[in-house]
């Protein structure tokens, strides 16, 4: 039973898991942030009920940072939880994160499950942070040979504090699907606004502006950590989305209305092919 | 005063612009569509008075039909309003149809004055017109020399239907925004969800995906005919696109993430800006 519960790092996702954890459960929640000053305001919010101080006391660890980080940390850490403790990651991307930090946790005895929350927000940092932020959301999960018993009890958590449900995946497939569905459009918003007429769209947009460039505002270090985290994918993308924008290009140049109704009709076809696909799902 | 409306073409737009002007003002509206079956629909539901027979009645005529048809339509009957009158279009471009659609109508002693109202769908029809689809919306005008009595008229009627502002431009302007605004990410969005792996997306976002796809479906055969009424702006755009797209995928290639992340920041300023300058407006 997860009873207690180790947060470290109070960004955005650490701080909303907290918040979320407070709000549905009633689990102890200890944390560690490097800034004093995000302590002292998840300490006084009632976010948290105190520092993290020993590691050996919790049931469950989450390692709120970002990849690199979260590897040497548990690295580092894994050692101090009690034997039968979960640690998890956040992190968007999972082969350059689960392995190594698995095979750490292993040596203790203690189970690694690998996490990606499907939510985010275009502002970041603890005062951002949501008791709401995961409701009905997505919570992926890459258990890759952790102990059947904790990845249920660790899924049933999640479902607690909010989450809509679960994915089980692979590492593997989890970096491919997230470099289409997450970080290629990051890319795609963010270079989209660059377009000299960004500034001039205010009444002459219904919403698809909007929407095209609602994730162009990112925090730049972290994103461009996990797209290198993820380079072949995300190459791969990048390439295939640039391959498909030249061909309405050329239809264009070639002044070839008929292929432009065939290239949208493709386009839309498989949209609505994908909208049938959900409707059933639900 | 607009005491009577014409509408020509009852689909997403002009039901729904029947819809509105009998929810919000007294006026009565007649209207014709080509298919019986969508005159039935209209008559029964209410959302219009009657046939449009006698066009001589009208004191506005709002002509919802695609771009060429638009010019054909107004240039063979504009001389049937009476003097005074006003005939509007609605269509997604402006310089193709405007200078047409203008001189047919002061032939006769009639007010042209160009519209495109910034609400959309992605389902089309009658079937799917709603008496609340321009709540809020922006409706752009372009006047270009019309009687500014006539327009002031018109911008009062377009507030009382329920848009939330109105904006004047030059067709020109008009055309230059929406390339990027609107048919850029019409193509973006119909380009995107091409990949291979859109299918398998669920449980694997947590919204930016649905937000890039949502207008991927489309009508292929009006928006190929928008999109080469305003060819050249959209190809400098999508053009522009690629380029800056081109960037991301040389940082990825060159293992630069320091370049990678300095166009993720040049990105994400843009979109802080930009905000700053929405709320400014508000």
């Amino acid at each position: 039973m997860i009873k207690t519960v180790g947060i470290v790092g109070l960004g955005l996702i650490g701080g909303s898991m907290a918040k979320s954890i407070k709000k549905c459960s009633d689990c102890r929640v200890y944390a560690f942030d490097i800034k004093e000053s995000t302590m002292k305001q998840a300490l006084e919010s009632g976010a948290i009920d105190g520092r993290l101080e020993d590691l050996s006391t919790v049931d469950l660890l989450v390692v709120a940072l970002f990849p690199q980080d979260t590897v040497n940390y548990v690295k580092e850490h894994a050692g101090q939880l009690h034997p039968g403790a979960i640690i998890c990651d956040i992190c968007g991307v999972k082969e350059k994160v689960i392995p190594e930090a698995a095979a750490a946790c292993r040596a203790s005895g203690v189970e690694f499950i690998g996490c990606h929350p499907m939510a985010g927000r275009e502002k970041w940092g603890f005062e951002n942070s949501d008791e709401n932020l995961f409701s009905h959301a997505s919570m992926i999960m890459t258990p890759e040979g952790a102990d059947e018993q904790k990845v249920q009890e660790l899924e049933d958590f999640w479902k607690k504090i909010g989450f809509g449900r679960t994915v089980r995946t692979t590492a593997e497939n989890h970096d491919r699907m997230i470099g289409y569905t997450s970080q290629l459009a990051h890319v795609l918003s963010n270079a989209y606004i660059k377009n000299p007429l960004s500034m001039e769209f205010s009444g002459y947009t219904g919403g698809s502006f909007q929407d095209l460039t609602r994730v162009a505002k990112l925090n730049p270090v972290m994103w461009s950590e996990l797209f290198f985290c993820n380079r072949e994918n995300l190459l791969r993308d990048v390439s295939v989305l640039i391959d498909r924008l030249e061909e309405y290009r050329q239809a264009l140049l070639n002044n070839d209305p008929e292929e432009m109704t065939r290239l949208l009709k493709e386009g839309s076809d498989k949209k609505e092919e994908l909208l049938r696909k959900k409707e059933k799902e639900q």
